[in-house]
């Protein structure tokens, strides 16, 4: 499909890895001074002298985590730098350098990995990060990516999952279940073209919510703006899951419990539309549907007034208690429902149904 | 194949994916003090003050770089961990810390994945690394390994590949061409077993080639042993893709020539009468093979009496030159060949072939 978008197609095999590995990681300039020694050695070299230095990883499996059908490769390569940032700012840190392992398969030609990389080449221009290292490789079936993000934050400014306390405040950044309406959406339209290969997708009016599946944007600004304000989280994470499957992360590191009211959950009108036109509960779409990317994070109560003035961004949507382990839902009728994590779960998706969310 | 080992089979859906990152990571104890937070945070924290941090990423894909026939899951594991500290060693490192991102079809067991997590185990313990994180999902077809590592170095100790200046000595550690003659081997009994499943595989004999192939190590000791003779590296390269393509990536980063001696290439006595049995001249299996996972080097001439002493593990195989970029090779009568990679080129290999070397 991407390659309806070019005239040239060049064979991967026509450079062989080491042409390839010189074309992808040409245009990107190293932006940070930790930064010492990028693409072309046996390792990349960086400098964190007096900074705790932050890891994580993600896989990306084509048939799991997207499909090529209705991925653009640029959003793609967007999507899976952003979505590495993201866990490092959900440290309180700054991402500074990432290292790409790609597989790929010779259906892919050299022009559709130029479009992946160009959207990981927008994403550290808008992150200021440095692509350091790599190791690309061919693969049997379909794009394989795996990125590793590396960054940086002070010792004391180091947020884990682990730090929440009861009576403490539960903020999420942002609104939810607008990237799993946007998957919805895709997914229909997908279901609609394969019927019928002459039908036109349908897929104006739904912007924001494909824009929050296809394109999702780490929370580099509300991590700078709670500095700003001085509010250090007590505990943080960011939201690949969905909200229920997050929280309960946060109370089990935390050894605590959660009420969360229901109606505080900040949710799009768009994304309430469309979850009702598909027949969900718009709060069981925050709840359950991942890869909105937001962060959810504690605070402590004598940080109260500060957040109000991130009320644009920030919504308090309950708080932590001394109940270790019991996670429960407020509904607007005071029902008590516990929270359960339904959100992704790669492995209990049967092979004709790849890339669509399991509901047990 | 991994299952007939095991009685028990527990499906991977059984744990999910929350589950089964409990499970292979339980026994991963950090060792050292760099190592802050590993699993179970949205990144895992390292601290490397006053060292430089060395990142290197490494992509194995089932199929392409292994073989499930004839490769065992625990020596997958080791080997997949063992190459990435190859590439840490290859700066004058040491590897402190990986990161583990896993594709797995549901044709994997739960029991496969603790094999292969028993063989990473058995690496960080034989190189006192840390698992600090990681991604497991599931896979469309086949196994995908990614393993980030982090290392450190002092400031003034980091070995470069651009670091070669005309007339140092280009040096190599143990002996090469094994891993490529053991792959040879595997191979071959490989094709007998699919045209007769009655044969029984013909591996005795070949133990010191098979070991090279399936159960590589990184020389740790030939670093520790530079450091202790005062010996700095101007430049070095781990070989992984053969001794021809490293020595051109060297001769490329530095701005350099090399001469080599073909009769001083080391071989081990069983590695050339394999490849004899091939018809294959032995010294091309060293120029051309891959996975050794030596270590190549240049040092200045002011060193040779000191490297004398690690006779045992070092072999002197030529000398850098001025005439940038031509890398050659001296054969025993004394002519002249240009030095080409014909290593690896996992993109050249067609379909039909995959995990062959390409010949062309």
């Amino acid at each position: 499909m991407e390659d309806n978008k070019s005239i040239e197609r060049t064979e991967l095999d026509e450079l062989g890895e080491f042409g390839l590995i010189d074309r992808v990681t040409e245009d990107f300039p190293l932006r940070n001074a930790s930064s010492l020694k990028g693409v072309g050695d046996d390792a990349a070299v960086i400098n964190h002298e007096g900074y705790r230095t932050l890891v994580s990883v993600d896989l990306l499996v084509e048939g799991i985590h997207f499909d090529m059908t209705y991925t653009p490769l640029k959003h793609l390569g967007y999507k899976a730098a952003v979505v590495n940032f993201s866990d490092i700012y959900a440290m309180n840190g700054t991402p500074t350098q990432i290292v790409v392992g790609l597989g790929i398969s010779n259906r892919y030609s050299v022009e559709a990995l130029d479009e992946l990389y160009a959207g990981i080449r927008l994403a550290c221009e808008a992150y200021n990060v440095d692509l350091v290292g790599g190791d690309t490789t061919s693969s049997r079936s379909g794009l394989v990516i795996s990125i590793t993000v590396i960054g940086m934050a002070k010792e004391e400014e180091v947020v884990y999952r682990s730090g929440a306390q009861p009576n403490d405040l539960l903020c999420v950044s942002g609104d939810l279940g607008g990237a799993y309406m946007g998957l919805l959406i895709l997914e229909r339209e997908k279901a609609e073209y394969l019927a019928n290969p002459n039908m036109q997708p349908q897929l104006s009016g739904f912007d924001y919510v494909l824009e929050r599946q296809l394109k999702p944007e780490a929370r580099k600004d509300v991590v700078a703006r709670l500095k700003a304000l001085g509010i250090k989280p007590t505990s943080m994470i960011d939201i690949s899951d969905g909200l229920a499957s997050e929280i309960l992360h946060l109370c089990k590191e935390s050894g605590v419990g959660c009420q969360l009211y229901e109606n505080k959950i900040p949710l799009d009108p768009s994304t309430s539309k469309i979850a009702k036109d598909f027949q969900i509960v718009p709060s069981v779409a925050a709840l359950n549907g991942g890869e909105d990317y937001e962060l959810l994070f504690t605070i402590n109560q004598k940080d109260y007034e500060k957040i109000q003035q991130m009320s644009e961004d920030v919504t308090v949507i309950g708080y932590m208690t001394a109940d270790k382990g019991i996670a429960e839902l407020i509904t607007p009728d005071n029902h008590v429902i516990p929270l359960k994590a339904q959100g992704w779960d790669h492995f209990k998706v049967g092979s004709e149904e790849l890339g669509v969310r399991s509901e047990e």
